[in-house]
């Protein structure tokens, strides 16, 4: 059977405060399209469907839009783990109902030692859990993830029928990955992590949580990655889904094409306030921008962002010519003037009236020192 | 057909601080065991299913309970919408799921146009909603609930089958009914009340808000009233549930048992806390003391809920004997002893340290001016 593996949706996510909703509504539809188009026997979504416990109503909206659209309109079978960021509590209402159109959503650690058997793959869809979760159900002193997987592991594998292929969904650090800024780390060193030679025993590992699809080089271990970048440190990442053939024992990447891309721009001030120039950029693309220009430029970010309206961040990359920009501000600006400048500089915001009069307070009282 | 005609369970509801999850748990096993002995072909859910919006997990896991076993286990017809207290887009999640086993939960306006037949009977549920889902739904201009229901019910009544009953399952304010203290109110004068000559085509109006089941009495028009009493002004109301035969059109209500009742106590003080008495009191109850003491009593309250964990509130129904009580205090305590027994005795806690010290320091500033 062939499978389409995906995880990391975080529906509801932020990206330094600006709303990724409307991103998020159309890569879901892509993948989507890509599970219609590759006539996958499933989708495999491995947790994190939701940026937070308790999303916006706009992200629960979202979410169950996708997920009847797939399962309901497409009747695609649906696996589906919760991650550390979900609620497993508030994801599972609902659950029983949806296992009866091939929508399993597992969200509790016991439910992986029943698998969802699909043609010709056991799929045991184990979803993030914390040490307590192992401690009660197996009655035994377990400390940490590493030693909660030993016994977890060894009970699916007892649930291995040998004419089947073996899939596990799971959301956690496996041991050896490289993470992007964009996770949250839910691991303590190494114990709270997965050794993946625990892991050799399956055909295919799908994995979550990391979300970089490279986080982990291994034959059978996979994150598929996020189905957009997240963060800066993910911007030479690409994404998106993998098709797993499980007869043929093959993975393949297919790429997702993002609304807004994440990128560098690197240019001076003047270059950027030139049409010439800003017309030939995706100027709505998510931008770190990184100035040339070593002077003291007034209202920057606000300039700027009248033209780019998704700024990352800006930084200096020629430095700021300190000696220049401090002759230039004492032989024009008062110091009321120079702090507001130099405000709006590190911050893209004027002063406001309340700090404006602060500012003015403070100065007076210093002078009276 | 017969159906059981219930609302307002509030589930995640605190009644004075005291949380209420393990109430309504038992109370809403009653629920489900009459409905299964009852053998009715439905369970009407007349809105409020949880307290609010982002109701607790705790009450997410025991409403999930509830509903699976219900509807997927007892495999009785489950009718809901969704009240003032639900957030309609979270409750909303599964619902195309749920109704494929006959559990109908409509979280928008305009699902009520399309009714659920059931046997001889249609039912209309119309969940809460505000005046602007009217307004957009029908592109003119409705300034409130009155003025939209006018267009609801004409729509809805567009949809009748003569050869079969009407039920209206709907989330508001009749105009006319009683109100108690536990509900919150969303309607301004009469313009967001429903007239209830509006709801004379139906056969059986099964309305959910008002937590009495007598808060109008009307023919055709009946509140279900809450299964739990949730407000001091609820403790002379009988709590149940609506059993309505549809054919024969004619209903009879069964009353529920709560493990905790809701109670006035009036006794002294002496009374109280002699085991002769209070070891025929049910002494877990909610309990309003009414107490006929009039003298001042060091550590009244916390003395009073170690026999008695769960005090609403205490009043003094032959007042207070102020001379008596001042008189012992100035023969017995120094001025700050008096304001600590005063406070202890008003909000039922000890001064803290804290407010130990800024009392005397208080007193001492007050001696030195």
């Amino acid at each position: 059977m062939r499978f389409l593996h995906t995880a990391d949706w975080h529906v509801g996510k932020k990206f330094n405060g600006y709303d990724l909703l409307a991103d998020q509504d159309k890569i879901l539809d892509q993948i989507i399209e890509l599970a219609i188009s590759e006539k996958v026997d499933a989708v495999v979504l491995a947790g994190d469907l939701y940026d937070r416990g308790v999303p916006p109503t706009e992200a629960v909206a979202l979410l169950n839009q996708k997920i009847c659209s797939l399962n309901l309109e497409a009747k695609i079978p649906l696996l589906a783990i919760s991650g550390n960021h979900d609620s497993g509590v508030r994801l599972e209402v609902g659950s029983p109902w949806f296992s009866q159109t091939n929508y399993h959503l597992h969200t509790r650690m016991e439910q992986a030692f029943t698998p969802v058997v699909i043609d010709d793959t056991q799929f045991f869809l184990l979803p993030y859990f914390e040490p307590i979760a192992a401690r009660l159900y197996f009655e035994t002193d377990v400390k940490n993830i590493a030693e909660a997987m030993v016994l977890v592991i060894d009970k699916i594998k007892s649930a291995f029928d040998p004419a089947l292929r073996h899939v596990l969904v799971t959301h956690f650090f496996v041991a050896g990955s490289m993470r992007s800024d964009s996770e949250t780390k839910v691991e303590v060193g190494g114990l709270d992590s997965i050794p993946s030679e625990l892991l050799t025993d399956f055909d295919y590992v799908a994995l979550g949580h990391l979300h970089g699809k490279n986080a982990i080089k291994h034959p059978k271990i996979q994150y598929s990655g996020s189905p957009l970048k997240f963060s800066l440190s993910e911007v030479n990442q690409e994404k998106g889904v993998f098709i797993v053939d499980t007869t043929a024992n093959k993975r393949h990447f297919l790429p997702l094409v993002p609304e807004h891309e994440v990128r560098v721009l690197k240019a001076s001030y003047e270059e950027l306030l030139d049409p010439a120039f800003y017309q030939n950029q995706q100027r709505e693309d998510f931008l770190q921008i990184q100035l040339t220009n070593r002077g003291i430029i007034p209202n920057l970010m606000n300039t700027l962002r009248e033209i780019y309206p998704r700024i990352l961040g800006l930084e200096r990359v020629a430095g700021v010519n300190r000696q220049q920009v401090a002759t230039t501000l004492r032989k024009t600006q008062s110091p009321e003037e120079l702090m507001g400048t130099f405000f709006e500089e590190m911050t893209g915001e004027k002063l406001t009236k309340r700090q404006t009069e602060w500012l003015n307070e403070s100065l007076s009282s210093q002078n009276q020192e």
